[in-house]
């Protein structure tokens, strides 16, 4: 199965990524160091566009860099493009292709920003459009379901980030990430087991915060694409602002929650939905407690440093909307209606 | 009925704002200009967040200003803040009480940022930690679900926007909004008969895109908040990159869709939920193509210049949302789980 087989070579992609685009990354850091960057605007859509919830976070706590998403129809359909003074402008693709992701890139070159395409095909129109490319490496992905760019684009984005800070034990920490994807993708059989539980689970919610905020999104972004399930993500916080209005008794709620500094507060809100909800819990984690409180616990390494969680926590997330697709009876390697590259305006 | 009959003040609430309040909006967007700056950094969680998605298109469009929209756990939990150089930093909040939201303000403030409050309380701590703050005086908002405070948010925008452009011609536009309002409420019954037809809808989608991106939000909030419905909201482009996977014969896709430049997109995205998917649709919009691919059509007034469209078309999605609430045996004015105020952190 294609799909499965992208999902497992994830280990050794991120390995060579880290080998063999370190000097290119350095390179980048030096060239954004050298501008008066105050802000980053991202513009991606889809699964990248959660790499870019990664960034978003990480580059703000880590580089101090505040991050704008774009709206690309701003670009295209309102040509209202607005002034990007200072700006990092950055464009994330698996393939490069998308023309309103590129004409972000192209006003941002325009406007005299330095422009930045992370991208899985060097030779697209999104990297040409681009003063820096970085080649994610990630090898021709033939499944629909985008899984191992995903992971490159945040390894790439967190090579960019302990780049830019210059930061001997970030690099330290990056390179023992291949190790700890290879060890959680043992728990391949056991989550293909656990899925069955799910055969007719029609909807659900999806939780993650921080850092992980990006795993909840693309963890939700895999269920719809490949078992047609009603998946919403949801910062834990915002979820309490009225969503979790809708929990009732036996209503499915799946949450990443490894160790960090907002465990506490994804560990109260679990707690919360399990005593006094009576949902259904599916838990990620590295934390025994937390494990505990889900009818479906799925342990993570321990430790992983925190801001590198999303890279390994996403794996099994894969792998559980992966096997729940066959366990509905669906083809993983053919999601109804969408295609591999998705060209919006 | 409390909620219901907020909503019908609307209208009045708004021509309130417009009246009593240019004047300290026309001194705040005086102050905004005096300032270099170069984006906005915006705070909000729940309806306010939404009203945060409107000022993203906005703002972009007509005042060329890039939005961030932070990420306020950097602040809390990670205690990392990100360099906010020549921002504003503005903070939307009902109650002006989340601890998260005004640890934003502050920080801001700190950094020597001018910084904005939008609140429906100016004797707030989010009022208190702003050099500029903006009373939206909706009045006291009894009912849970938020309606009146977000047109009201949303027309605060509006108007900053306006008189940052020192625009008459948009002033006039504004001025139209209150009479748009009312004819749009006079479509209650229909309503109220239309929604007999969702009795036992479960979940569905909500589509909007540019400016009205933030209605299929806060629609999709209400009927959560109100319904327990789990009702996913997309922009149409990042639909058709992945979830438009989940959609079969029957299933509700509810959007929002005046005329404007997106709408061509946005019709184009419904022809083919209906005829390719056999989707079931409910559309607001004020063109009668559009209307009629819909089993639900609500038709609002024409014209309404596209950059206040989200001002009324929200009106009827809260209609629908409060109605659908009684057809379905539930309670209005006490949804379970959530409070009028939530205070994370």
């Amino acid at each position: 199965m294609t799909l499965h087989s992208e999902i497992l070579e994830q280990p050794a992609r991120l390995e060579g990524l880290l080998k063999n685009q370190k000097q290119a990354v350095q390179e980048i850091a030096r060239q954004i160091r050298a501008r008066d960057i105050q802000y980053v605007f991202l513009t991606a859509r889809g699964t990248s566009d959660n790499a870019g919830r990664y960034a978003n976070y990480l580059w703000g706590a880590y580089n101090g860099l505040p991050l704008a998403l774009a709206t690309p129809s701003l670009f295209t359909y309102y040509q209202a493009p607005p002034r990007l003074r200072n700006a990092l402008v950055v464009g994330i693709s698996q393939s490069g292709q998308s023309p309103d992701i590129v004409s972000v890139l192209e006003e941002g070159r325009k406007q005299n920003c330095l422009t930045l395409a992370i991208v899985n095909n060097p030779d697209s129109p999104l990297a040409r459009a681009a003063d820096l490319v970085l080649d994610v490496q990630a090898g021709e992905e033939k499944a629909v379901a985008a899984t191992k760019t995903y992971t490159a684009q945040l390894m790439a984005l967190a090579m960019i980030s302990a780049a830019l800070d210059e930061s001997a034990s970030r690099w330290d920490e990056l390179a023992a990430i291949p190790a700890l994807a290879s060890q959680t993708l043992t728990l391949d059989a056991d989550i293909a087991r656990m899925a069955q539980r799910y055969r007719y689970m029609r909807q659900c919610v999806v939780l993650g915060r921080g850092f992980n905020y990006a795993t909840a999104f693309e963890w939700a972004l895999k269920l719809k694409e490949l078992t047609y399930t009603s998946a919403e993500p949801y910062s834990s916080a915002d979820f309490q602002h009225g969503p979790i209005a809708m929990i009732e008794g036996g209503f499915p709620v799946l949450a990443i929650a490894p160790t960090g500094k907002v465990h506490d507060s994804m560990k109260a809100m679990l707690s919360k939905l399990r005593k006094e909800h009576s949902a259904e819990l599916v838990v990620i984690s590295d934390d025994a407690s937390t494990l505990a409180l889900a009818q479906s616990p799925i342990p993570l390494p321990h430790p992983i440093p925190e801001w590198l969680t999303p890279i390994v926590g996403i794996l099994p997330a894969q792998l559980f909307a992966c096997h729940l697709t066959s366990v509905k009876g669906l083809d993983p390697e053919r999601p109804r209606t969408i295609t591999k590259v998705t060209e919006t305006h």
